[in-house]
């Protein structure tokens, strides 16, 4: 490879023969040499988790016009965490998760695969972003999403990010999109979620996780919520260090 | 159920067979009515993951003195979930991760099953605690935590917690413990984390987890990895959510 251009790590937690990692390859190759460590089947929602009681594989899938592409029998995490150990040669300057079929804004950044893609590259102290658009079709149309990943990537390679701070980005279900806004995590609750059947062999059911979420501040213009449900590309920064700070002082004056 | 008591749903991530949570049971079986919804084995490092492709179950293990115990074939924060809609009758007063097998400080927050369980009933509007203990033996002496954890029980009873706010409280490998700190989540990173053996077919190595944490403000006396190397159990204040308002700011002035 080039070492020249800058490196790009992809993975997702829709496996690697995703049409959304797929696209997202196609859209950035111009721009840096890749390498896609991604799982070999569908990992969704499998937020930050690791492997830890078995054993895990990658293995080279294919290798062309400096994008080389693996396939790794973990968890979206797992895939960062081979790549950089074993499968690059150089650190990468960009960590991209994505592009996922299915929208990680409000709460979802806590369950979403593609964020622990995200989260797992920035606690390794390398700019890390997150696409994902609010739609899960399979076949999706990731065209509109192209000039605006390449703004976002190229910005980011440009200007880096801050220590322990990723971006996880959304794009609404419905182009022309509006513009972009940077925003905040929206407050709010999945709620009505399972769906089930009698066992077929009786003894109880058998539960599907479904739901609905209920944005509990529907008239804040500033979160990532409202930026997607008016057609806005959302940004919405995310950081590593989750304490509440306020309550950190409260503490303090506890009795333990 | 006597309705006049507190009611505390627990969940685990190593199972519902594991000691930690049976011990935590026998702990607070006095001060509350509880209800177990654990994981039928073990799912270690499955952080906030949830069953997106597949159903799972749920079936009554035993029921006895206020103590009832649920296992599920999902992951933890399925447990939660399936158990707030499926098994209580009424609203806990308090969702508890644990007593875990290892230790959940610093940014293992992101990867832990235990802390999934926490931050799904925070998210759930319940006043949620994790615990942890730094030592992995599965016939780990509990004992020393006993008044600790009564005592945090007792104050989140008592006071409850801020909204979207939980705690994630580890021991310390060996007691007797000095006292109890409120810090914050140590920065630092993993490394050195796979250990490999060529695969017995051939083809490429069979990679398993491993690694050490290196703690980079070691000097930094307010974290939790701090308190937990000096001897002190650590309460770390945690929220759901994960924007980064100081990158925020600066992103509105980015070209997009």
């Amino acid at each position: 490879m080039d070492s020249q251009r800058p490196l790009i790590l992809i993975s997702n937690d829709d496996g690697h023969l995703a049409k959304g990692i797929n696209q997202l390859v196609s859209f950035l190759k111009d721009m840096a040499d890749i390498i896609v460590v991604a799982p070999d089947g569908p990992r969704s929602g499998m937020a930050a988790a690791i492997t830890s009681q078995l054993s895990v594989t990658v293995s080279l899938v294919s290798q062309a016009e400096g994008v080389t592409i693996y396939k790794c029998s973990g968890t979206p995490v797992d895939c960062v965490k081979l790549a950089l150990e074993t499968v690059v040669n150089r650190q990468p300057d960009l960590v991209i998760g994505g592009i996922n079929h299915g929208d990680n804004s409000a709460v979802n950044v806590h369950y979403s695969g593609t964020m622990g893609v995200v989260l797992e590259g920035c606690m390794k102290g390398i700019p890390s972003i997150g696409f994902s658009v609010c739609d899960h079709d399979p076949d999706l149309d990731f065209t509109p999403t192209r000039p605006y990943i390449r703004r976002i990537v190229g910005q980011v390679l440009e200007k880096g990010l801050p220590k322990e701070t990723c971006l996880n980005v959304n794009f609404p279900q419905h182009a022309p999109y509006k513009g972009v806004k940077a925003c905040r995590q929206t407050r709010g609750r999945w709620g009505n979620e399972w769906a089930s059947i009698p066992h077929p062999r009786g003894g109880g059911n058998l539960y599907w996780l479904t739901g609905n979420f209920a944005n509990h501040e529907p008239e804040s213009t500033d979160t990532d919520r409202w930026a997607l449900d008016h057609g806005y590309v959302s940004i919405t920064p995310t950081q590593i260090d989750m304490t509440a700070y306020p309550l950190l002082e409260e503490l303090k004056g506890w009795e333990f």
